[in-house]
Protein backbone atom coordinates (compact mmCIF):
# COMPACT_ATOMS: atom_id res chain seq x y z
CA UNK A 1 0.00 0.00 0.00
CA UNK A 2 2.73 2.19 1.14
CA UNK A 3 6.12 2.95 -1.08
CA UNK A 4 9.33 2.54 0.18
CA UNK A 5 10.00 5.55 0.93
CA UNK A 6 6.83 6.25 2.52
CA UNK A 7 7.90 3.89 4.69
CA UNK A 8 11.40 5.61 5.39
CA UNK A 9 9.97 8.71 6.09
CA UNK A 10 7.36 7.60 8.41
CA UNK A 11 9.99 5.32 10.63
CA UNK A 12 12.97 7.92 10.19
CA UNK A 13 10.99 11.19 10.14
CA UNK A 14 13.72 13.72 9.22
CA UNK A 15 13.46 17.89 10.43
CA UNK A 16 10.66 16.61 13.53
CA UNK A 17 10.48 19.44 16.15
CA UNK A 18 10.89 22.72 17.14
CA UNK A 19 13.07 25.44 15.91
CA UNK A 20 13.61 27.79 18.90
CA UNK A 21 15.31 30.64 16.62
CA UNK A 22 12.23 30.07 13.79
CA UNK A 23 11.32 33.29 12.11
CA UNK A 24 8.32 32.00 10.28
CA UNK A 25 5.63 29.44 12.39
CA UNK A 26 3.11 28.21 10.60
CA UNK A 27 0.13 26.02 12.19
CA UNK A 28 -2.66 24.73 10.24
CA UNK A 29 -5.38 21.87 10.85
CA UNK A 30 -6.96 19.68 8.67
CA UNK A 31 -10.52 19.64 7.97
CA UNK A 32 -11.13 15.63 6.92
CA UNK A 33 -9.33 14.20 9.84
CA UNK A 34 -9.08 17.29 12.41
CA UNK A 35 -4.56 16.77 12.91
CA UNK A 36 -2.79 19.74 13.36
CA UNK A 37 0.89 20.95 11.55
CA UNK A 38 2.87 22.97 12.87
CA UNK A 39 6.06 24.07 10.63
CA UNK A 40 9.37 26.22 11.77
CA UNK A 41 11.32 27.67 9.49
CA UNK A 42 14.41 29.78 9.78
CA UNK A 43 15.02 32.28 6.78
CA UNK A 44 17.85 34.49 6.07
CA UNK A 45 18.27 36.50 2.95
CA UNK A 46 15.27 34.98 1.47
CA UNK A 47 16.95 31.63 1.98
CA UNK A 48 15.18 28.87 4.22
CA UNK A 49 18.17 27.86 6.04
CA UNK A 50 16.39 25.40 8.49
CA UNK A 51 12.78 23.64 8.32
CA UNK A 52 11.23 21.65 11.10
CA UNK A 53 7.31 20.49 11.82
CA UNK A 54 5.23 19.07 14.72
CA UNK A 55 2.41 16.91 13.79
CA UNK A 56 -0.33 14.58 15.68
CA UNK A 57 -1.17 14.11 12.26
CA UNK A 58 -0.90 9.80 10.12
CA UNK A 59 2.39 8.28 8.78
CA UNK A 60 1.18 10.17 5.52
CA UNK A 61 1.54 13.49 7.51
CA UNK A 62 4.66 12.44 8.87
CA UNK A 63 6.23 11.39 5.67
CA UNK A 64 4.97 14.34 3.96
CA UNK A 65 6.18 16.52 6.36
CA UNK A 66 10.04 14.79 6.87
CA UNK A 67 10.39 15.27 3.14
CA UNK A 68 8.81 18.74 2.65
CA UNK A 69 10.64 20.07 5.05
CA UNK A 70 13.94 18.48 3.28
CA UNK A 71 13.01 19.83 -0.17
CA UNK A 72 12.82 23.29 1.13
CA UNK A 73 15.69 23.40 2.86
CA UNK A 74 18.47 25.94 0.79
CA UNK A 75 15.91 27.02 -1.24
CA UNK A 76 14.24 30.51 -1.73
CA UNK A 77 10.66 32.15 -0.24
CA UNK A 78 9.70 31.93 -3.97
CA UNK A 79 10.47 28.95 -4.73
CA UNK A 80 9.11 27.06 -1.12
CA UNK A 81 6.01 28.50 -2.35
CA UNK A 82 5.36 26.73 -5.30
CA UNK A 83 5.95 23.64 -3.41
CA UNK A 84 2.41 21.03 -3.97
CA UNK A 85 1.56 18.72 -2.33
CA UNK A 86 1.60 16.49 -5.43
CA UNK A 87 5.40 17.17 -5.85
CA UNK A 88 5.78 15.84 -2.59
CA UNK A 89 3.79 12.78 -2.80
CA UNK A 90 5.28 12.54 -6.22
CA UNK A 91 9.43 12.71 -4.67
CA UNK A 92 7.91 9.74 -2.10
CA UNK A 93 6.67 7.24 -5.21
CA UNK A 94 3.37 8.19 -4.38
CA UNK A 95 0.36 8.28 -1.38
CA UNK A 96 -2.84 6.20 -1.76
CA UNK A 97 -5.61 8.60 -3.16
CA UNK A 98 -7.39 8.44 0.33
CA UNK A 99 -4.22 10.14 2.00
CA UNK A 100 -3.56 12.89 -0.32
CA UNK A 101 -5.68 14.88 1.95
CA UNK A 102 -2.85 14.44 4.92
CA UNK A 103 -0.09 15.82 2.48
CA UNK A 104 -1.93 19.12 1.50
CA UNK A 105 -0.78 19.41 6.19
CA UNK A 106 2.62 20.13 4.97
CA UNK A 107 2.40 22.07 1.85
CA UNK A 108 -0.21 24.62 4.19
CA UNK A 109 2.05 24.61 6.86
CA UNK A 110 4.59 25.87 4.72
CA UNK A 111 2.66 28.59 3.07
CA UNK A 112 1.46 29.49 6.80
CA UNK A 113 5.17 30.06 8.26
CA UNK A 114 6.54 32.28 4.96
CA UNK A 115 3.12 34.26 5.59
CA UNK A 116 4.15 34.81 9.42
CA UNK A 117 7.42 35.21 8.11
CA UNK A 118 6.45 37.97 6.10
CA UNK A 119 3.53 39.54 9.05
CA UNK A 120 7.28 39.78 10.94
CA UNK A 121 8.99 42.04 8.65
CA UNK B 1 -6.89 20.52 22.71
CA UNK B 2 -5.32 16.81 23.91
CA UNK B 3 -5.11 15.62 27.51
CA UNK B 4 -1.57 14.85 29.38
CA UNK B 5 -2.28 11.40 29.42
CA UNK B 6 -2.94 11.20 25.46
CA UNK B 7 0.12 13.56 24.81
CA UNK B 8 2.15 10.74 26.95
CA UNK B 9 1.32 7.65 25.40
CA UNK B 10 1.20 9.56 21.98
CA UNK B 11 5.00 10.47 22.82
CA UNK B 12 5.83 7.03 24.29
CA UNK B 13 3.50 5.02 23.62
CA UNK B 14 3.34 1.43 25.27
CA UNK B 15 3.70 -2.26 23.24
CA UNK B 16 4.78 -0.96 19.97
CA UNK B 17 5.97 -3.52 17.34
CA UNK B 18 4.86 -7.08 16.40
CA UNK B 19 4.74 -10.49 18.31
CA UNK B 20 6.97 -13.25 16.68
CA UNK B 21 4.57 -15.68 18.88
CA UNK B 22 1.24 -13.77 18.74
CA UNK B 23 -1.50 -16.22 18.31
CA UNK B 24 -4.05 -13.88 17.24
CA UNK B 25 -3.08 -11.27 14.76
CA UNK B 26 -5.90 -8.63 13.51
CA UNK B 27 -5.95 -6.03 10.98
CA UNK B 28 -8.47 -3.18 10.50
CA UNK B 29 -8.67 -0.32 8.15
CA UNK B 30 -10.43 3.00 9.25
CA UNK B 31 -13.14 4.00 6.69
CA UNK B 32 -13.04 7.42 7.56
CA UNK B 33 -9.17 8.46 7.36
CA UNK B 34 -8.06 5.38 5.55
CA UNK B 35 -5.73 4.64 8.07
CA UNK B 36 -4.66 1.22 9.23
CA UNK B 37 -4.05 -0.58 12.22
CA UNK B 38 -2.64 -4.26 13.06
CA UNK B 39 -2.72 -5.99 16.81
CA UNK B 40 -0.90 -8.66 17.80
CA UNK B 41 -1.74 -10.82 20.75
CA UNK B 42 -0.62 -13.84 22.36
CA UNK B 43 -2.81 -15.59 24.31
CA UNK B 44 -2.56 -18.34 26.79
CA UNK B 45 -5.51 -20.50 29.24
CA UNK B 46 -7.86 -17.77 27.67
CA UNK B 47 -5.55 -14.96 29.19
CA UNK B 48 -3.75 -12.07 26.96
CA UNK B 49 -0.24 -12.52 28.59
CA UNK B 50 0.89 -10.31 25.40
CA UNK B 51 -0.26 -7.52 22.94
CA UNK B 52 0.95 -5.05 20.66
CA UNK B 53 -0.07 -2.84 18.01
CA UNK B 54 1.46 -1.48 14.68
CA UNK B 55 0.02 1.62 13.01
CA UNK B 56 0.27 4.08 9.81
CA UNK B 57 -2.61 6.21 12.22
CA UNK B 58 -2.14 9.97 13.75
CA UNK B 59 -1.25 10.60 17.62
CA UNK B 60 -5.19 10.13 18.37
CA UNK B 61 -4.87 5.79 17.10
CA UNK B 62 -1.31 5.95 18.45
CA UNK B 63 -2.54 6.78 22.07
CA UNK B 64 -5.52 4.45 22.73
CA UNK B 65 -3.87 2.05 21.12
CA UNK B 66 -0.99 2.32 23.40
CA UNK B 67 -3.76 2.53 26.52
CA UNK B 68 -6.09 -0.41 25.04
CA UNK B 69 -2.93 -2.84 24.52
CA UNK B 70 -1.93 -1.74 28.21
CA UNK B 71 -5.86 -2.71 29.56
CA UNK B 72 -6.18 -5.74 27.71
CA UNK B 73 -3.03 -7.62 29.15
CA UNK B 74 -3.87 -10.04 31.77
CA UNK B 75 -8.07 -9.91 30.96
CA UNK B 76 -9.47 -12.88 29.79
CA UNK B 77 -10.75 -12.42 26.34
CA UNK B 78 -14.23 -12.31 27.23
CA UNK B 79 -13.26 -9.48 29.37
CA UNK B 80 -10.81 -8.06 26.10
CA UNK B 81 -13.70 -8.29 23.89
CA UNK B 82 -15.69 -5.96 26.09
CA UNK B 83 -13.27 -3.22 26.00
CA UNK B 84 -15.09 0.05 24.09
CA UNK B 85 -13.12 2.61 22.64
CA UNK B 86 -15.24 5.07 24.85
CA UNK B 87 -13.82 3.52 27.68
CA UNK B 88 -10.51 3.38 26.41
CA UNK B 89 -10.67 7.38 25.57
CA UNK B 90 -12.25 8.17 29.03
CA UNK B 91 -9.04 5.83 30.35
CA UNK B 92 -7.19 8.81 28.83
CA UNK B 93 -9.05 11.33 29.99
CA UNK B 94 -11.14 12.02 26.71
CA UNK B 95 -10.25 12.43 23.08
CA UNK B 96 -11.81 15.97 20.85
CA UNK B 97 -14.78 14.58 19.40
CA UNK B 98 -13.27 14.90 15.41
CA UNK B 99 -10.84 12.47 17.00
CA UNK B 100 -13.34 9.39 18.26
CA UNK B 101 -13.26 7.99 15.15
CA UNK B 102 -9.24 6.94 15.65
CA UNK B 103 -10.05 5.69 18.64
CA UNK B 104 -12.15 2.38 16.61
CA UNK B 105 -9.06 1.11 15.49
CA UNK B 106 -7.53 -0.12 18.16
CA UNK B 107 -11.14 -1.64 19.02
CA UNK B 108 -11.75 -3.15 16.25
CA UNK B 109 -7.84 -4.06 15.88
CA UNK B 110 -8.44 -6.37 19.25
CA UNK B 111 -11.40 -7.62 18.22
CA UNK B 112 -10.47 -8.84 14.85
CA UNK B 113 -7.17 -10.65 17.08
CA UNK B 114 -9.57 -12.37 18.88
CA UNK B 115 -11.37 -13.58 16.11
CA UNK B 116 -8.27 -15.06 14.26
CA UNK B 117 -7.29 -16.45 17.96
CA UNK B 118 -10.60 -18.45 17.60
CA UNK B 119 -10.26 -19.18 13.73
CA UNK B 120 -7.14 -20.99 14.89
CA UNK B 121 -8.37 -22.96 17.48
S1 LIG C 1 -6.92 10.32 11.44
FE1 LIG C 1 -6.66 8.24 10.85
S2 LIG C 1 -6.40 7.20 12.74
FE2 LIG C 1 -6.67 9.26 13.30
Amino acid sequence: MYSEKVMDHFSNPRNVGELPDANGIGQVGNAVCGDIMKIYLKIEDNIITDAKFKTFGCGAAVATSSMATELVKGKTVEEALELSNKAVAEALDGLPPQKMHCSVLAEEGIKAAIDDYHARQ
